[in-house]
């Protein structure tokens, strides 16, 4: 391999409005979102040369190619499924890019996810990987479609359930995470909640969707496209980029493995993935999570926030209720998760709009600041292979 | 990150028989052949930790892992579409490994594509990556369905159409192509085609599939699974493996890019992916054409082995008809492609059987060994995103 140009640094973010009806395709969307952060990064649209996002992801990266006039792709690659693997798609491109095989990696997604076919809906519309029919993995969903298990909220209630148990988690615990968000989100215009914080109260009134969840708990369904672009710090510095380091990018899946649906395992391993994600992360740097300045957690139901946040080690096994009580995770805490307002609050990216928010926090240009932030934390959810980043300030 | 642990080699190989109907599920195969690939290279199956495979493939990674007793999974990763993406799938085995993300990865295709959903019988089953639908660029064959335009035979016959009137290609031509993979496969006891050779008149009177391809200028549809172990030399080596090196490996796309459907190009850029991934691969080694001992050239269809040949500069534009003629690609021939009778004569698994045989050759245990092969090239085909590697004798 010809000598890869240094350490990968992210240097350009840029995203599409959120919205619950983009009124535009998907691939318009990814188109947005990719130029908007070429854009972003001062380097010139022509050298970028690889492009990376979920296999859900229906903007193909040739799509991406002609619409740019790009001549030449020189990396593309999926991470699989769509959440869980959010920093996947960034290890990804860091690789192109420290090896020489790419410059300029553009990891990106974008859907319809609230005009178009909406996960809440559930399977049945083809979800999986292969080509002529379900995948391996998806066939298991069988099994728990007369049950009525057929979306993320049916399958994260079984895990929620059993953990709430497990520690003595309460519902008014979980409503912890939605008030936080939701009033990061009151003061950030481009969330779709947006001057609507709600209270513990608000969250106990919320009907169930699937028990123990609450509306709630559960994040938005929305439309909208983000990028993110990966290259070389030296290409970074040459085009006066204003870049984040990458300190550490880890993947990880866990035993028993299943897609959403790792029931089978005893209850110190209920998130194993996450323990293999982090496992692999913290020892790829010096970083502890003390130094953490602020969290972004995949919050698409809320006790996977508090999973994150054990599972990383801010607290030990069943100690998050505690960690997050009283405000501690939301405006002025003692560590601020999703200040953006995250999936409960700003929008539902499939995870990348939180990376955004990273790499504001990191430049000081976020909305809701979190003043000095030097290093901030980027974790997927458990439910499948799942993936996380720590982001340095340059 | 974590220092790698030096260059990443080909370690172990394994598949399954190739047949008609396997009679067994396409996770089935998988298994059979990972496990295979596994034994095969002494490696302790404990220590795979991560595995690659298309986005079509229909086991995933999780199936794989769950089968085998793994505890964990440090890589997972899919490269876009099919058989284009060969050596995408090595490529990113090759980057985990060489970082330190994972010790151990296998790459791994399987597919009952003829006693299950056959790739010729085309478009209309959910081709594509998306989840909820056709994805933007499978779109566009909505375009092409009306003038017949369904499968692989339809759109590259109108590439080959062009290829052949531009440099005066006959039929003929072809049929060397087929002469030469049905002579090795002959001898090839795992060959579909065992023992059953065919000449060019057999060529010439076999029937128009689409013009001018006819039904042996077309490789076969067959089941079967095939995976190959990818690890860091030193681990080869402490588990005494016969491993093969590999010298530069690459992707790319080109301008106008499609998914097999590029027309809107000029002549001499006919099949620019090819063009570009060619010129990434040399550029990452001192080998050159004359150093290839043995070409794996990924033979959907004849006109685009001849296409490969050209574009990795084995001769010049145009020049691949006179390069091929008299069985200069067939036994005992200036330089043999696809000894193991290729997609045309021992099976079709997507190109993966060819990278077993590339091992095989440089191992010195091919069924029809070329004599002291050092060197061998597998190349994916024009279509998409392409790719292709050096692999090199230990």
């Amino acid at each position: 391999m010809t000598a890869g140009t240094g350490p990968a640094v992210i240097a350009g973010i840029g995203h599409t409005d959120y919205s619950r009806n983009s009124g535009r395709s998907e691939a318009h969307l990814a188109v947005e979102a990719v130029v908007a952060a070429i854009g972003d990064s001062g380097i010139p649209a022509h050298l970028v040369d690889g492009f990376v996002t979920y296999t859900m992801d229906s903007t193909d990266e040739i799509v991406l190619q002609r619409n740019l006039g790009l001549e030449r792709l020189n990396y593309t690659g999926r991470a699989p499924y769509g959440g869980t693997s959010l920093c996947s798609t960034f290890l990804q491109a860091k690789l192109a890019v420290e090896s020489g095989v790419a410059e300029v990696v553009v990891c990106y997604r974008a859907l319809n996810e609230r005009s178009g076919g909406r996960f809440g809906h559930g399977v049945g519309h083809g979800f999986g990987a292969s080509t002529f029919g379900l995948s391996a993995e998806t066939d298991h969903y069988g099994l728990y479609l007369p049950f009525g298990l057929r979306n993320a909220a049916g399958w994260i209630a079984m895990q929620a359930r059993r953990y709430m148990h497990r520690y003595g988690i309460a519902s008014t615990d979980l409503a912890e995470v939605t008030v936080a968000a939701r009033r990061f989100a009151a003061t950030n215009p481009q969330a779709r909640f947006f001057q609507r914080p709600v209270t513990v109260a608000d969250h106990q009134a919320s009907r169930f969707v699937v028990e123990p969840l609450r509306l709630l708990d559960c994040c938005m369904e929305s439309d909208g496209g983000v990028a993110v672009l990966v290259t070389s710090r030296a290409r970074a510095v040459e085009h006066g980029a204003d870049y984040v380091d990458i300190s550490s990018i880890a993947t990880g899946s866990g035993t028993r493995q299943q897609l959403m649906t790792s029931y089978d395992r005893s209850d110190a391993r209920l998130f194993d993935e996450l323990a293999v994600m982090a496992e692999n992360l913290w020892s790829r740097t010096d970083l502890r999570p003390d130094d953490v300045d602020v969290a972004i957690c995949y919050d698409h139901f809320t006790p996977m926030v508090m999973a994150q946040l054990e599972g990383h080690g801010f607290c030990g096994p069943g100690e998050a209720k505690d960690f997050i009580a009283g405000g501690r995770i939301g405006p002025g805490g003692t560590l601020p998760v999703n200040p953006h307002g995250g999936q409960l609050g700003e929008a539902y990216l499939h995870g990348f709009n939180g990376v955004v928010e990273a790499v504001r926090q990191l430049r000081g240009t976020a909305v809701n600041q979190v003043e000095n932030a030097q290093v901030a934390l980027v974790s997927a959810p458990p439910g499948c292979p799942t993936s996380g980043m720590l982001l340095t300030r340059r």
